[in-house]
Formats: C-alpha cells, structure tokens, sequence
C-alpha cells in the first residue's frame, strides 16, 4: 500500500474478519479512504463470506474473495473470488505482465470466454464438493445462517463471561462474529489448556500470534461447526479444563449462562436439521 | 529463458512428455545444456511422471514437478514438486523477494523447518486421495507400471496402423509413451469423429493444438486409464466411427492386431486386479 515518489496507490485492502484478534472491519470506513485516493477496495473475505453479513456490490467492493473451508465449509483448497468491471478495466491496462501464472486472472478470464482458453485443470471432486455446500448454504438461506453465527457467538460469549473470563475485544460492535477471542486469565498457561481441550475432548482452539502469543485463546465459529452442540460442549470442556489448571470458577455457571441465552433467543435449530 | 545483455541465464527448462505433439524430450541433453551454461534443469513431468521411467535424483534434475491427476490418478488439484539443495540456496540467495504467495518455496519451506509456520491451509481430502494413489502406484511397482504404459501403446499403435492410419510421430523413439498422437486421414473431419466417440462410446480423445489444429488426434492413456479393455474398446469404437464417417478400413484389422501384440508381450493385468 506504500506509495513511493510521485506513485499513485492503485489498492486499499482489508481483511474484513481480522481472526488474529477476532475484529470485525467497517467496510465502508476502507471505501471512503480508497474514493479519497482514487483506489480499488481489496477485501479477504475468508473468515466471513456466509457467517455474516456482506454485499460485495452494496459496499463498493472492487475484489473480493474468501476460501471454501471456513464459513462455506466445504473442503479447503479453494478460493472464490469476484471483480468488477473496474478491476477487469486495470488488468486489460496493465503494461507489465502478470508473473504468477497460477493467479493470473487475465489469463484465467479467457477461460469464460468465446474461446474458452484452457487456463488450469479444475480440481473436479472439490468443485463438486463447494457445489454441494453453497446449496445447503442455500437451503439454510443467508439472513438465516448470519443469525445462527450471531446467536451462537451470543451464547459462547454470555457463557465465557459468566465463568469470568474476559474477551481480548472490549468494545462489543467491532467483534467478529465467527473468531471470539477470550483473554488468558493470569497465572493459566496457554498450551496446557488447548492441549487438553484436544487430547481430551477434541476441541481445537487457537491461540495467539505474534505479540498476544500466550495472552489470548480463538474460538472459530464458522459454518457447520457453529452450532448449539458445540458451544454447551465447549462451555463444558473449558470449565473441567480450567478447574484441572487450577483455576476457580463459579460451577455450571457458563453452560447455565449460555443455556438461559439461548432460551431468550430465536430457538436454535440444528444444522442440517429438516425444517 | 532468453538472456538479456550480460546477464547470465538461470535455468533451463522441458517438458518431459510433450503432450501437444506425442513426443518425449531426452532430459540428459537439456542437462548437459544446462551444465555449459551453468544454469538449473527444471522439468515439468507432469504427463510422465509414474507413467515412464524418471529418475530426478540420476538424471541431474534441479527441480521437477508432476501433476496429481495423470499417470498417479489422483484428483486434479495438487502438483507435487521437488528442489534440490542448489535450488535451496539460489532462493535463499535472491534479492528481490518472490511475488507470488500462492508459489513462494522460500515461504512454503518454511512450514517442514523448525518453527512449521503456517503457509496455507492445505487441500485434506485431496491429500487423503493422493496418499491413497500413491499407495496403489507402490503397490503395482514403479516399474510395473511403466512397462503397463509401454505395453498398452504398443498394442494401440499396432491397432491404429493396422487400420490404415499413420502415427504422427514417425521416430518410435521419440514417441511419448503416455500420448499418442495419430494423423488424422484425408477426408475425414476432426470434430466429427471425437464428437461421435464421446457421444457415442463416452470416449474423450484430444485434437491438435495451433499449427496442427485438425490434423491430429492425440490420445492419452495415463495412469489408471491405460488399461487393456479401454485399448481394445477405443479401437473398436474408432473403426466404428471412422466407418460411419465414411473411411474405409480393413474390417476388425485393429483389434486383431492388438490382441496378437497383446499376445506376443507379457500378458496383461486388469487395473487394480489382485495379484
């Protein structure tokens, strides 16, 4: 994004979820800086795209991608992606070729065209498999599968909170629904905790990077793994963790927290579950 | 690989199995040009590779890399690849860092050191598939199989020029084992006749590409594909074809032809058949 002498700055980029610390990014706030600068709105969309709200043509959005196994869940190994017109205008203009053919968009743009250029063999089996997730994504429908992630982040956060845990993101509008991210309480060692959470009860949690290492658990929520199940059965593991680590806590409080939450909202429905 | 002024040429590069035209490049004379110029061999094995015999570590390769879904039968979606140690330090030794991310070695490198940092999430089901045809390619026998894909041509090639019809490449030396490529007879229409196979027979053939668009069939037997019941079904499906288009071909020449030269080798194993 540095501009050097006299260079103009062609992108603004923003990852919309910021899952290192749970934040959720005002896309809007991004789009203003790119319509001062004359610039393309980049947005990563991995950790968002199907768990929370976007419009990719509504907010401006230049070029927008995600990847298959998060909110979507279908398997990883694949990255959708869409441009607009504007986008397909400065790849046309370019001077300098691309040098990655793999993502080569202008090459790989021939292949939806009157020629249909052969640019890669597709990965047929994981085309079929993103097929049949963005249908089940559809039979849930959009709205509805944003207010799953929503209210299951709810009840996870009401259930952390009533154990007396904190969360690394204080102010509640900049928390990303799909990575809720729970600050260490002092004197409880990071490892230990995650180790347990795996070898006992096969949860995998995630814990921090770079300068918050040791200081902050992530609990991704996303797509089929966001459900009522999984939030009471973590709820659980954690106390049992936390009470074999030493630390004190009210007994039953964070399932009974998250139990009375989802009791006061729209009553959870399993995924996959018929309606 | 062209040079500009005073500057010196890093690689050299083939494409082991030439698929476009049917023919096989002879590694060890891009070797010996690579070695007068000081430069790296890099080899694309991707339609060779566990379909003839490859020796990357004998013949001298820096770097080769191959495809999941030719002659291993694995899913397409993944290309396997391999550098050795000359590679490692020319990476470590560039200044201008690699622009791609998607095909950054310095960076995917380091997820097998010390640190296993984070590159991508990598393709699991995929993953699952090519260990499960790589087990299949060790239980047949590296060997094994390149003799399977030399047998099998032989009997193709028996059959199409005992129906009359010309191999495009007239040296059988450089012929490609894994793609060969037939001249399409006077009067007869390209489209027509690949349409009628697939149409008819569900058999997909290739045509020619650029210059030799229309003259060309090119017919690839890799992997699970190359196989006596699909040699013997394609022949009979293409003196079909070849009738109805009205070419006129001694009748059943080709299939007897490759059953007697199936005869005169060892004898042929079903795929997957237990031994």
């Amino acid at each position: 994004m540095r501009a050097g002498k006299g260079r103009k700055i062609k992108f603004v980029g923003l990852a919309h979820g910021e899952t290192s610390s749970g934040i959720v990014q005002r896309i809007e706030d991004y789009r203003k800086v790119a319509d001062e600068l004359g610039a393309l709105l980049v947005v990563d969309a991995v950790a968002t795209l199907a768990g929370i709200p976007l419009n990719v043509a509504k907010q401006g959005i230049d070029i927008c991608f995600s990847g298959s196994q998060k909110a979507i869940s279908a398997p990883p190994g694949m990255a959708p992606i869409t441009v607009n017109t504007r986008v397909e205008e400065a790849m046309q203009a370019r001077k300098e070729p691309v040098r990655s053919w793999y993502f080569d968009l202008t090459s790989a743009m021939n292949y939806w065209g009157k020629e249909r250029l052969y640019h890669h063999t597709p990965p047929i089996t994981l085309i079929y498999a993103m097929r049949e997730a963005l249908r089940a994504v559809l039979e849930e429908g959009l709205e509805a599968r944003w207010e799953r992630h929503a209210r299951n982040q709810q009840a996870l956060i009401a259930g952390v909170e009533a154990m007396g845990l904190e969360l690394f993101v204080s102010n509640a509008a900049d928390r990303l629904v799909t990575v809720t991210a729970i600050n260490i309480p002092a004197g409880i060692e990071d490892g230990k905790v995650r180790r347990q959470l795996l070898d006992e009860f096969n949860i995998e949690i995630a814990g921090g990077l770079g300068p918050i290492k040791g200081k902050i658990w992530r609990v991704g929520l996303m797509g089929y793994s966001c459900q009522e199940t999984n939030i009471l059965l973590f709820l659980a593991a954690l106390e049992k963790t936390l009470h074999d680590q030493g630390f004190r806590l009210p007994a039953g409080a964070g399932v009974a927290a998250a139990i009375q939450n989802y009791q006061h909202s729209a009553q959870p429905v399993a995924v996959g579950a018929r309606k």
